[in-house]
C-alpha cells in the first residue's frame, strides 16, 4: 500500500516536469526568458517589479500574476502599460499555495508570447510549495524582506537553495529592526553556497539598479536547463 | 476519472476531521485549551510567545512547534522553561508547509498533556495552507505584521477568516512603512466582520497585555466546536 502511495506522487511530480518542458518549448519558440518571482507574503515583489520593469530599455516585459484570490497585484501593475495577465488559484485549482506548470500553462494562451523578451511570473506569497514545481522558467528569484528576520534561510532552506538570486529587500528598515545583515548573508551562504545577492530597498529606490540591469541582460544571456 | 480523484481528496479532508476529533477527545479528556497560532513566515509568532508565556499566573502553558526544518524557534523558547516540542514537516511527512491533525497527533505523546492547561501550536509560516486543516484546537490565531502591507487579509482571506483572534504585530515599524491601520482594519472588517483584533509590537512590549489577558483567561472559557 505505502509503495503504490509514492508511485502516485511520483506520477504527479512527473506530470509537472512533462508540463514544464511543454512550457519551456513554447517559451523557446516564441524567444521569451521567463522568471519565475517567490518570496514569503508582503515581502515586496510587486513593489520591486513597480520600481524596474518600466525602466528595462528595448527589453519588452510582461507579466503573470499568481495570487490565490483577487488582482490587487495586477492593478497596480497596470501603470505601466506591460501586458499583465492574473492567474487565480482559487479558480479551478483548489486554492492552491504555489504555481505549478500547468497554472501557468492554463494562462499562456493570454499573453503575447510572440511581442515579449521577457515573462515575470510573480507566483504566490509562500515561502514553501512555491519552491518545489519548476514551470519551466529560465530563473528562479526569490525576495526576502529584513523585516521576516535572518534566521529565514535555516528555515526555509529548500525556497533558499532554489533560487539563481536572491533579493534582500526593505533595508530602509535595518535601523528599526533586529536584523544582522551579515549574519543572514551568512545563513544564506551556509544553506545555499555561492548564490547571488542584491541588497535593495523598493520603498527608497535604493539598490534597484543592479536588479534592474539584471533583468535587462537576463534575455542575452544563456539559458539554464529548465 | 475527474470523480475518482475528487472523492480521494473527500476521503483526505475526512481523515484530517477524524483525527482532529480525536486529538480534540485527548485535549478535553486531560483538560487542555489549545491555540492554533498562524502567519506568513516572520510576522512574529516566536517573539509574541517570548514575551507573553512566561507570565500567565496559574495557567500552566506549553508549546508544540511546528517548522518545515530545524529548531530554532523551540531553541528561543527553551528560556522559558516551559514544555516545547518540536515537530519538523520534513521528518516523515514531506516537507509539508502546513501542520494538519495527523502530525500534532504524532506529537502528543511528547508533551504532558496531563501537567498543562494551555497548548500554543505554533504552526508553519505560510498564510494559505495552515487555515485548510483543523488540528482539534480551540481557538486559532494569526499574526500579520505591518511590514506585510495593509492588502493582506484581501490577498489571503482564508487565513483571516479562519481565525477568531488576528494579532497586528509590528506597529513599532509603522512610521516607517506604508501601511494604513485603519484601511488594513476595514479590508479585514470586510473579509471577517467582527473579528476581534489586538494591534501590539513584540519588540517593544507594546499592546501585548491584552493578548497576554486574552490567553490566560482562555483555559476559562467555553470551547467553541472543533
Amino acid at each position: 500500500m505505502h509503495r503504490v502511495k509514492v508511485r502516485v506522487v511520483e506520477d504527479a511530480l512527473d506530470a509537472n516536469a512533462t508540463i514544464a518542458a511543454a512550457n519551456r518549448a513554447d517559451f523557446d519558440r516564441t524567444g521569451v526568458t521567463v522568471v519565475n518571482l517567490m518570496s514569503a507574503p508582503g515581502a515586496g515583489k510587486t513593489s520591486v517589479l513597480e520600481r524596474v520593469l518600466g525602466e528595462l530599455g528595448d527589453v519588452r516585459a510582461g507579466v503573470l500574476e499568481g495570487d490565490v484570490q483577487g488582482s490587487l497585484d495586477a492593478d497596480r501593475l497596470a501603470s505601466l502599460h506591460l501586458p499583465v495577465v492574473q492567474l487565480n488559484t482559487d479558480g479551478g485549482f483548489g486554492g492552491e499555495c504555489h504555481l505549478d506548470a500547468n497554472m501557468v500553462r492554463s494562462a499562456l494562451p493570454a499573453l503575447p508570447l510572440d511581442d515579449l523578451d521577457l515573462l515575470i511570473v510573480e507566483n504566490v506569497g509562500n515561502l514553501v510549495c512555491p519552491a518545489e514545481f519548476r514551470i519551466g522558467e529560465d530563473a528562479r528569484v526569490m525576495v526576502s524582506s529584513v523585516a521576516e528576520g535572518e534566521d529565514k534561510p535555516l528555515k526555509y532552506p529548500l525556497m533558499f537553495r532554489a533560487c539563481e538570486l536572491v533579493l534582500v529587500n526593505k533595508v530602509d528598515l535595518l535601523p528599526h529592526v533586529d536584523f544582522d545583515l551579515d549574519r543572514f548573508l551568512y545563513h544564506l551562504e551556509a544553506v545555499h553556497p555561492g548564490v547571488e545577492h542584491m541588497v535593495m530597498s523598493a520603498r527608497t529606490g535604493a539598490g534597484l539598479d543592479a536588479f534592474r540591469d539584471w533583468l535587462a541582460a537576463l534575455p542575452a544571456r544563456r539559458r539554464v536547463p529548465a
